[in-house]
């Protein structure tokens, strides 16, 4: 009786792994193991304890024990800790979870959670960003319209289109990193942060674990790991799919049929629409866009997670149950999406080149503004005056010109046409645009 | 592989039918149904069209059909309906669905989720609204601390405390009758809201439609029903949600060792912590303060998708699959939860009268202000500068008065200990409990 | 210094005043009125107590002097209590107040500052809905391009675009309508909400207050008003808020100069762009739409103010300062923006009527299949699945007959040209639109 | 008319200097002279050009002027520079803004206006911080109550609760700081991004604002800078805001009369409450809880300002003219409560030992808990079984020992006591504190 639509219809296997509940138990074991191989080498519980045991027993736990030990001791990670208990031999069992809170394991699972989930995002981003590069170096020099407000503005190059989106994603990038930093950290502290059942022996036990799981640990916590991080990365994911959203809104305004530039492409045999069958629906961007809405929304949960009460209460636990996992499932979908979005791009040169020629002198008019001031002496105010009126009253800067418009007194017709050519009007696209792949390229390689 | 929390562990079975992906199939036969009787009756249809059997047919269609058709379709109305028309007779089948557009299904059977998704609301809410009326009544004249900024203020009574959340409680279930009446309509009028593809026939086909279903339809629409009141009515669960966050509040605070007056109860197996054994914590009240966090994130989503493009773009589609069941379901689990802590919870008239006790006269100190400026002529803020001064200065009016704080001058001890007495200080708190009661009582006997 | 934007740039005259620090003096001089002319009436105070004086004597007390008391006492109601007092005489300047708690007076002014701001809405969107009904009316007929996803779809009429929005701003004024019966409410209980400082007489007060504001009470109270229908009042208002932001969308969509259908017209001395001059950038919508971005945003502020402490905490007071002005502010700049809009609007019905045709038949494609479904025995799958293979091989259905495809086994040149005109497949738009108009009157017509 | 309580209430004056509306035509004089400086350094002005003269005229440009002109041109930005050149030379006058477009200058000012801004909060917050590090050192040793879900937990030290706070303080400092690399960025790149109006000379020109400026540019923009990390900002903000707000809750919670052990304190003078004048009522605690709620609702509407249409449209500019001021003020009176707070603080050393004392042996369970497991040989769940048994049967488990509960099998007496001295379970207390200091003083003291 499926109700998650993550269960049928979105999200990646490699991604749905990470958070499915069977491999959580992997994951808790694993915590579980660290800690009893750590309590073993320094001396807590006795040598002939076998933390190794843990690893395989979990393969024999299956989730119904696991579900039916809660519902009778109203405790999950108790439930679990009995339920591993009841496969190794008794004196294992015995020192399982010794002096550990149960926080300690499952804010250890999430950080182990968002390693091998940003992993997974990291990866789509690196295809993607290079993928965005490719597209800025094939299309650089290939001129188009500039668009603000909806309306032509000065020209740029399809090339550079890409760049600033190859820009935007790689600090996406940048930004998850930096929080990586802060919130893939061990939380191995005990009930209150104090270590207090280990005795003397915290730091050090604290120390293995985090050899043994490449993890390194809060410098100091309550009986919980500071939520703040939490929220700094459900933030960030919430940019990156909000950069997504940018992407795919990008392509839904350019797949209009009256523009048509950079279009999302269709398979034959998709249908488009049930009652209308010639549609050519941009769906995959849509979906991108949609699914930000939703990144967007969780992030204001989890920021409300962050002031706990004193040692922590228990609020954060049923919020994040669901908002962590949907968070990183809603930006895998995007990412997925984003691929297929990529692959399908048609990029339609032809239009491309239409509309630039139907826009005309009009969106070159800062041209020849700034041509007027500083070849023609007019101050900035006045010719944008000039050549404001010229198009308000006549509907081009050509017909004014021929009517006898004020502005023929500083700008003849072939002054005109030499300006109006927008591949002359590019600036330094070129460099700008290589200066973006080359972060890109500087941030995604720190990862190799 | 289950990803969602509630798959396994959150919802009840009643709530998530609903959202059921199997159920939804049946919801949109219905619909396809309704559509098709109303073709067939209007004369569209020839007579051998038989819409009965699509709601047969729809028993014989799985999941996993409709799913790989929807693959290569890459529409999953028009996979369901394939699907469905695979199972009938070759008439019946080419005529289903005929002049619909997919959101007239899709929107209709939102609707219909809806109305019996807030029927089980409905049902809980009156459950505990009555439970809650039951504690007013019994509790009525229990005098207790009353506690603003968390510090002692005049005393209330326990059922005065209870009728607080009667009232609160009832006016959601108010909120969400209104939120229905607009937000619990039929949409079916075709690929733009004009009903084009069915000649003259729109309006008569729509009112045969509403007819079956019993659901009065939009006044127009686009393509799609207007988001408006879909964000409405997750804004209004969410109030829900924060009206119930507000009372599991309540529950966690009085629960303190220190306080212990309300307390969420423990049965005697369930396991506190795993390493402090002792702890009776409050976890259901801590379980519906946690999802009220996700219930108010999740109206920000559908606050976007008001402002679709034209006549409908479809982001909503995906963000809806996310947001619109799972704040049901979120919602739902509160409800239970809220049921399973009314029924636990301990309320302890001994810590209630001692806490009162301990508080002494410091917390009727109004009282005191209003008899002197009423009965020994003082202007009020001479009274509170006197009063606050002796508080401050003695800790104690008693005391105060004791060592002969210009107090005395106008207040005898045994006038202080009269007025000290809080069960006379209750105002007009039995009136005020009859009649938050009987507001709630009117508001939920709405709908007998 | 002003750093709110409010103060000198958005927001109307009429609007500002409700929200303006002095008038909310004023506001708060009437609520203490009513009180003590209550207390006058029940025989509380004597009766040589001059209520009407507070309302001359607030004319007389100035913000500044409120501040300087404040920062002696830390509390606002206090300082403006003794402020008012030392304006009028003795005895009447110790009973101001008696028996009330600070949030008698904060609650029923923000309620009558809740009113009067309703009231300015009702009167702009009463004027907007009339505004866009003469509209509907005015361009009834005049088929133009229903567009979905962006791409073309089949016809509607720009009169019909036009009742869409009228029935979606006829539905957001029905909701504030709701709101305000459960918002619009007197809150005049005490210090704990139980009225006991005024002993057996605390409803009878209450019901005299309630007559002369005009207001009904709260059936019961904590220290404050319940803040539910606060929140629901902010979702409310940004559910409009977006509903203005989906129209200034379709007005920024189509002034794209590729389709240039309904565009915001600019006046000739308005500079679109300081770098480019030919710039007519719809900068009025855009603002409408910006807007809401921040209408959304506040509404969440409001839900978490729901649960409040015991009998209440302070966290609301300082949330609800910022949270609750701006709200009314934003709504209010976009609401005269709205207005300023429509004024602007042009309807350009030759590129209207050109965009349709070079659509062709394209957008026709439902109607060709419910043709061939209904007239020629071909499932409706099957005529779907046709129609889709000639328009993705071809181009365009004409070019697919002409080519021989098998569409033309079913389907005449003739029978092709007469389904391609617009104007015959408009459905029942016609009632629809006189449908969306009599909801909307009948909604507003409530208020004469 | 002030409408904004950050006019009149909150805010300090050196945080609303830098958003002061007439501070900010420096600040955008100084950009234009920046430019203006470049322009001419690289030789696209003539020498005789004065771009030093536009610092000296902003002083003489009004906000009245600036608004005069912008009625008439619908520009803000043309307005401002229209008004600048007013008060220059005519050949300076002419240059100005040569080439720029306006948002070169508004979003360059907004990052000027980050740095100044983020720089008070830094100097803030280092106060902050470096007064909790007193408090963890001065309280280092100082044993009470941990708590979690409010219930009684195992020991801390008061010094380690400050520790906690000095940890999430500090990294939100660090948060800043990485934020900061990313949004003080220079926008310097013309109406697209692309350089167009300077020809060869757009870097030279951008690298020479930007050491005027001390300001690294944007690898590459379009019309404006990237949104992402705006929003970015604001969720670090509001991710500090929120840390506030768990220090306040903190404050808030032990401040109640029944806990009393952190509290803050009250001024003789100031009113607690206006009708219960023994109120010391935590208020500024409250309100930066309620001020974090508004923190955090702003964050959304800038994330919604990412995705622009294209090379940008304008529904950013109305939106952040209010979320990003706001969000900085708010912060600002949440930084200066903080430091209030914290002067006020009263640490109550002896209900602290009290509540120690009545918690008595209950709160160590885990502890002994350990030990039969550790010494005892009980199996760990076992052990946690014995207790909770005891506890809940008989209350305590010195009383179960007396009356023969099995626990007695395994425990002593005087082991017991022994074991319930909370002194001597507090684990790594002090190395953590020590850890916590450590990692803040680094973060801070890289400003240095």
């Amino acid at each position: 009786m499926p109700v998650c639509v993550f269960e049928w219809r979105y999200g990646s296997r490699e991604m749905k792994e990470v958070w499915d509940q069977k491999k959580r138990l992997k994951y808790m074991a694993l915590v579980e193991y660290a800690l009893l191989r750590a309590l073993k080498e320094v001396g807590l519980v006795p040598p002939d304890v076998h933390p190794d045991a843990l690893l395989q027993a979990v393969e024999e736990v299956s989730l119904e024990e696991v579900q039916a030990l809660e519902k009778e001791l109203g405790h999950d990670i108790m439930a679990f800790v009995e339920a591993l208990a009841s496969k190794v031999d008794e004196k294992t069992a015995k020192y399982i979870h010794l002096g550990a809170t149960s926080y300690d394991i499952v804010d250890t699972v999430w950080a182990l959670q968002f390693r091998d989930a940003l992993n997974i995002i990291y990866k789509d981003l690196k295809d993607i960003i290079k993928k965005m590069i490719d597209l800025a170096l094939e299309y650089k020099h290939v001129p188009m319209l500039g668009r603000t407000h909806g309306q032509w503005a000065i020209p740029i190059t399809v090339g550079f289109k890409f760049a600033n989106y190859v820009y935007e994603m790689a600090r996406a990038y940048e930004r998850l990193k930096d929080v990586e930093r802060r919130v893939v950290k061990l939380k191995m502290s005990g009930a209150v942060g104090t270590m207090a059942a280990w005795g003397e022996k915290g730091l050090e036990i604290e120390k293995k674990v985090s050899e043994i799981l490449k993890m390194k640990p809060h410098a100091i916590t309550t009986q919980v790991a500071p939520r703040d991080s939490f929220a700094e990365l459900l933030a960030s994911l919430s940019i990156l799919s909000s950069v997504m959203d940018r992407f795919a809104l990008e392509v839904r305004e350019l797949s209009r049929p009256e523009i048509s530039e950079i279009i999302e492409g269709v398979s034959k045999k998709q249908v488009g629409s049930s009652t209308m069958p010639h549609k050519a629906n941009p769906v995959t961007a849509e979906k991108i866009s949609g699914l930000a809405k939703v990144s967007r929304s969780l992030v204001l949960g989890e920021l409300e997670n962050i002031p706990l009460w004193h040692e922590r209460d228990l609020t954060n636990s049923s919020s994040e149950r669901i908002l962590i996992p949907h968070a990183f499932l809603t930006i895998d979908e995007q990412l997925k999406s984003m691929k297929k979005l990529l692959e399908k791009l048609v990029i339609n040169i032809e239009n491309i080149k239409r509309n630039l020629e139907r826009a005309g002198c009009i969106n070159l008019a800062e041209r020849i503004m700034i041509y007027l001031t500083l070849n023609k002496g007019l101050a900035r105010n006045r010719a944008h005056q000039l050549i404001m009126d010229a198009i308000r009253s006549y509907g081009s800067i050509e017909k004014a010109l021929k009517v006898g418009h004020d502005l023929g007194k500083y700008l003849s017709h072939q002054e005109l046409e030499t300006l109006c050519n927008p591949s002359t009007y590019l600036g330094s696209y070129d460099k700008l645009i290589d200066r973006a792949i080359q972060y890109a390229k500087r941030v995604i390689g720190e990862q190799q």
